[in-house]
């Protein structure tokens, strides 16, 4: 099926964070034209946000509605959500939504999907058991560990090698082995879903100006110029390893495709000091495509009138168009 | 004396890197009615990037001589320097540029010091035995460990309260009584020689989300905070510890005047990704002014004409601020 007719499945997030606002926002951003979706939630949160909906039965119904409602494939929640005021009862139904949504894309009637934001701490009070979304979409694909977070805006792709983790743990964890398969799964994503021939991987050192040749810490000469060589002997076009500082530059950031990051902060840092509107965060290394804002659930804001679509609008755009990739012919 | 008429004192930096050539750009841009400055080293390696020179006996004949020729307090090299090959037999004429410069200002001749790069590598070998620049400066002013390096840009000031030690001894050396030492000295500083009367301090957290209440490092809890608090109970407007991530975007930075950050690149990454051209690298808690372009020697494309002169620019105009402001009545 083409994918200007085969729609995203759109989680509903938290119901009393910003996702109904912002699943409306992008509804009205997206309706002409755009990348058609399908919400996996309730009807009504979405409707009180002053859109039209629609129930649908099957995802396949979405694009002939979508220029006229949101569609929505409904899941039930246990109690009516407040907007700012969490409840660990509707957690069933927000992972279902989750659920479901995999389900339609690992049965190819979604070209993939995105999510809404969810709140870990609401969820593990109900016995959620995952760190985050990312690592229960990939026990949901029977690949747990293969997932690669990576986050894009449209001046960087960063993959952070370590991720929810304290900074000391994160040292501890970092290895050869951890950089080489991560960069292997970004590799092979930005070839297959971004269209990238021959991806262009810029590795970050982990010391201030890369250890000075060994005088500011010896990482990258016992983990990181290892892992570099090995995927080098892949036939990978991987530089570095570069001082971190430098390396995320305007001037600097025009040279690679993506940056190969040692730990959270040194890959969202310059994400963010550049552009937190437009990001987008993408799962690599699953069989499906998904995609989520780079935000959370701003439980501080929801119900006011004031959250802003761009990243989920951001997101819906970048999954259409890995999906367009991953199905070229 | 006016600022106006009391010069900034320059040093030639490593003769055979790019400090000649973007002194020579920076008397360009400034020769008429921008900040007079005196080069303190060889007349001939600024003569040959096409500027007039002209050598002078005392830095009081700097401002008379200034809007038409580049006025040098001379400093004899030990053998012509070529550009890109750097030759530790000049270490002596380099280390001697800056120690004019700081006498110059110690004694109120100039109004303050802005040095130009100089190779760690180069003088290590002709025996220099400071880590850098900064830790030179201070011993000359007998204040050791008393210099702070603070880096801004004209959207961002940071403060690095670790600096050139590997991130995992960063880690090991981090404590309480550093994080109070370098803000109180950065609290003074903002307040004396930026003219900021109540100095608002960000205070960046260590590990992703600032350790999201514990669950991924505790360096927030127990190091952090208790700084916080103490610097609070003096007085001082300081929030935080806040997710390193988000403290960096365009909104939040508005929202303070400084960031205490953790580590180098968790300083360094923000403001490059910012702006490369027009960073300036401040030392604070010195009795001196001193600031310096924020990039280093650059030998790879000494004596190309390739060289941007910015970063030195705004050094040149940031010291003669802060002169006014310490001076002001």
């Amino acid at each position: 099926m083409p994918e200007a007719t085969r729609p995203l499945a759109l989680t509903m997030g938290d119901p009393a964070g910003i996702g109904p606002e912002i699943t409306a926002g992008a509804w009205r951003a997206l309706r002409h034209g755009g990348e058609p979706f399908a919400v996996i939630g309730d009807a009504q949160i979405i409707h009180q946000h002053d859109v039209p909906v629609r129930e649908i039965e099957t995802i396949a119904q979405a694009a002939g509605v979508f220029d006229r409602a949101v569609p929505v494939l409904p899941v039930t929640l246990d109690i009516p959500p407040r907007p700012g005021q969490p409840d660990s009862r509707n957690a069933g139904a927000i992972t279902a939504s989750i659920a479901r949504a995999v389900e339609l894309a690992r049965t190819g009637q979604a070209a993939g999907v995105v999510t809404c934001p969810i709140s870990k701490i609401v969820l593990k009070k109900a016995g959620f058991a995952y760190p985050g979304h990312t690592e229960y979409l990939a026990a949901l694909c029977n690949m747990p560990g293969h997932e690669v977070m990576m986050l894009a805006c449209p001046e960087l792709r960063v993959v952070p090698i370590t991720i929810h983790v304290g900074l000391r743990r994160a040292l501890d964890e970092l290895d050869s082995t951890r950089i080489i398969a991560a960069t292997r799964t970004t590799y092979a994503a930005l070839r297959r879903d971004f269209g990238i021939t021959t991806p262009r991987i810029a590795m970050a050192g982990l010391n201030p100006h890369a250890g000075e040749g060994g005088t500011m810490g010896t990482e990258e000469q016992t983990i990181i110029q290892p892992a570099i060589d090995a995927l080098r002997a892949d036939g990978m076009d991987v530089s570095g390893p570069w001082p971190p500082d430098t390396m995320f530059t305007p001037a600097a950031r025009a040279r690679y495709d993506v940056a190969m990051c040692m730990y959270h902060d040194q890959a969202l840092i310059p994400l963010k000091t550049i552009d937190m509107t437009q990001g987008v965060n993408a799962t690599l290394g699953l069989p499906i495509i998904r995609t989520s804002p780079d935000h959370g659930t701003a439980f501080d804001i929801a119900g006011r009138g004031m959250a802003d679509p761009s990243s989920l609008v951001a997101a819906l755009r970048m999954a259409t168009r890995m999906a367009e990739h991953r199905n070229r012919p």
